[in-house]
């Protein structure tokens, strides 16, 4: 298809919701609106794709809540999309509605969706980063990381204020389903005495070497990643195995990490890749997905982007050196 | 005693730290101060005067801390002040060190220790309440209640945001102990669908209504009070009987309600009752709880401070207006 | 009018925005609703009335903004509505929608706006105090005041942490036009050095003495109210005359104060304020000013809404005491 | 000199305060000490090294103050630096405490110190770039700018709240002295309709092409950078040539941009950096500026840092789009 075709473009959000989403699509409308392009947004994911549940997007009226955090297109999960019969169904909105090209902003399994929507639809498809968890390979940043960190240490600075009061020991659970990034840029820069994440089996180890020496004339701050084989309470009874009398608290931050206004790195970002993801359309490219890496746009193909999970070998080391 | 004898006055926190407890440590200091008493703080609560752990209080350096959550003075429980044994060498640290009028900032629980201790110590006692709970008679506003409640809705808020891009069910838990003050300050002001607390049985009744009618396409909030009797797991059990099929999160907030800058009402209040505290001891009075009825200063006698954990008519009303 | 008459009521903003506006239009249309009223909201203020410019208000969407700052329904001071030509379509407006009630969120201004109407107009008006300035009688709090408070001390403790980073003399301009309220309720609470506002005249003697003494081995900071007598300049230059050597700067906060998510404070009192304001309606009342005096709702009849700009005895001592 | 010398390492911060110095003096500690290296931070900037004013740093206590802003070693502009007595006066301090290297958090002036410092004094020098203007070659982000550029776009938030509540027109004013980096990150993501930064001439004649249309019927909001030949002011007076019936306010953020707690980029750029900094100093290096390039550890020579005042060409490209 050649580019100069590009007439409607439509976008969604899909997966969990993340701050910077709404960023991303004021930065989409706002681009496409100056290459006299027209963008609608389909709400609810690949649900609203499937059932034709669709609104014209302006960015004079996007303009204004930048801010905002979560989607105003709505996110879902889609177990209709996952059958052929539901992606057959969304390529006819697709045809109804002249939509030339599409750019989902989500995690590694709305791509993993798209990829399997090619087989029967070849308008270009293009993917932006959107996720807390920072767990997506192409991108130093996922949208909403940043906001989610923020929100954990703005959290966890007010936890310190009661432990240090009390000389408590707490455990405080930040999400990040198996990636440890939240956990790691969270706990290292609020000054937790212990960081544990689910990539570092040793760490139990550490912790409980320096808990059973701990003498309670101090605040202990514990953060841990939620998962399966980690998470607040596991870490809490392994502690209270070695030391049974201490004063202990947990608080798992939970769902507030996914709301609340973007940071500005996350705003920014929004911007960045909304526009690049129009961009790449414009340059006739088709199942890749925007990322920056090392401060450059970086594209990558759909194929290639995986779940990340691990940290990198910097981080690994100011973990280990800041447990000591 | 009579009161041109006051040159030195003891301050301590104790129970459950809250939010402007510094505050009130600046104001305390500054306002004997210019009446040339000096201050000491004792540290970890009765702890700190059982111990003789003590150290001098300028308002020079308080001024800097105004917006400091917790207390610089520590905090603690203590079993030793229960005993008649702990309570006389209290009295010996007091002796020790020509402590004229002791203040303490606290619950009801510390009142009840400094009532225990009057038996033994004829120093003027006076009590500043400091809880985030807002479960003391005598004041209108306990000291922490306003800032906790003003983290309880930050909080929240961004749950909304990631709650309406899903459309989902979310309960929060707030804190209160036995008291709903904090679940209907900061559930009714966020527009939840439905605030349950401890003192109203029929909540769920109401809720369970509400929710069955629930047709997922927006999101539903309940925010719920902690309790034996309530509490987030208890309400999502219930709402799951009711309707299996929903998608359902629940959020405790936990302790990042007691730390915190305090809000400004909670530093003013301290800054009230601070001076409000040091009055009254040169007024000749003792074992009274300073507090603030209807925007007046009002004393209340230690023997008289109950725990309160009724909500008022109005705001009962206001309650089941807003759930229908 | 008998109010078994009240089918419609209307609402508008007027004068300057404050945070807790759109949580009043939340709780007037809920008990409305619950009371089989219908709400329409009227835009721009007094404008949105001359002109036909309405809107039908849902507390099911209302809602979910009870966090947003400044008032949805705009708010506008106008001209024509001086005029008796404007009052005259205003009333025609009124009675082309079948409006039975009107409630005006605004100042003193706006509540002298509804007397003269009342002259032509004999349907039941309602008040309900909104401004950051806190300076309306009949009333302990205006709605937007506790948000601004909070919106200057958070930005004040930044200012305090590169001002003690220094050593600086800095001079920090609040809003309140002839009223020192935020003046008073922020400075003494960030630990200010000095606080200048327009009901007090001597400050500045004292100001100056003290800055005098001033040796620049700390922070000195002066939080100072707008104003045509007072004001960050005003106080600079004459803190310059007496030591010119100082390393002094100044920041005028300026309209961040208006804006802003509202507080809990001020989220509560629009609740409270709204469902009185309907509440008086269904009395039977008209032209009178709900508020809360002393913790009770409070009606003041137009006539006697005057602005108070004097602060209370009690905050006037706390001032000169923590001047000292 | 050989590294395994290296037993004292002192600190100092210079120049402008950011958020984010205080993590980074945890981090140097942290990492000192795990190497067996004991730090002294001089107060005051080059103030300190001039008086010998120096105080001990232990990681265990800077471990509780990440979230601080400002610097708790203070920081000062040394007049008496820049003479040759000042700096021999400074060697000797060194001297006589054993001071074998040096860490300095500042700006580019603070970097041109240590150079004619090194012409009489060959401990090695290491420099952290801490200033919220980002105008340093050799790193993609100084310490303490994502922070400001946070806590602009945060007051900017609210602002927008009240523009839009009046349909008036915004001129806001940020930091960045002659560079327009603040400008540019806020005014972007925070829907801005027009952004003015230094390096930008020709942003007048469009922005006031765009408010010789506006209509009035929506706000408009100009972020402008501070400076000479820029600044609210100025922009506000060709505003009104062009348009003089507008309602037109302005406000100028000012130093609450300096203050404030760091956001967590900040605070992990700060724990990143100041490791980096005693790392290099292991290495044997010195005269080099640690900076963060692309994502990698970045070395810089104190000679070729440059204060750099060009934004990238894709922000100046996305300044375009959106003004659009």
């Amino acid at each position: 298809m050649s580019t100069n075709k590009i007439k409607h473009i439509g976008v969604f959000t899909s997966g969990g919701d993340s701050p910077g989403m709404n960023a991303a699509l004021y930065a989409i409308t706002k681009f496409a609106e100056v290459n006299d392009i027209k963008v609608s947004g389909f709400r609810k994911g690949y649900e609203g794709l499937i059932d034709g549940d669709l609104v014209p997007l302006k960015s004079h009226e996007l303009q204004k809540i930048t801010q905002k955090g979560g989607t105003i297109l709505k996110t879902a999960r889609s177990k209709r999309f996952l059958e052929l019969e539901g992606r057959k169904k969304a390529l006819q909105t697709l045809k109804a509605n002249n939509i030339d090209a599409l750019i989902a902003i989500g995690g590694d399994g709305t791509f993993k969706g798209l990829l399997a929507f090619s087989e029967i639809c070849d308008i270009p498809f293009i993917g932006i980063p959107g996720t807390i968890d920072n767990d997506i390979s192409g991108t130093d940043y996922t949208l909403g990381f940043d906001s989610a960190v923020n929100t954990a240490i703005e959290n966890i600075d007010k936890i310190k204020d009661t432990a240090e009061s009390h000389n408590r020991v707490f455990i405080v659970e930040v999400m990040g389903r198996d990636s440890g990034y939240i956990a790691i840029h969270s706990g290292l820069v609020v000054g937790a005495d212990a960081v544990l994440i689910p990539e570092s089996g040793k760490d139990f180890i550490y912790l409980l070497s320096k808990i059973k020496d701990y003498e309670s004339e101090d605040a202990f701050l514990v953060v841990v990643s939620e998962g399966d084989e980690i998470g607040a309470e596991l870490v809490a009874s392994k502690v209270k195995e070695i030391n049974p009398s201490l004063d202990l608290r947990i608080t798992k931050l939970g769902h507030v990490q996914r709301g609340g206004n973007p940071s500005a790195l996350d705003r920014m970002l929004g911007i960045r890749l909304g526009v690049a993801a129009v961009k790449t359309i414009l340059q006739g490219k088709k199942n890749e997905m925007v990322g920056i890496l090392n401060n450059q746009l970086h594209l990558t193909s759909f194929k290639e982007v995986v779940k990340q999970h691990q940290v990198n070998d910097e981080l690994m080391e100011l973990l280990e050196l800041f447990g000591k």
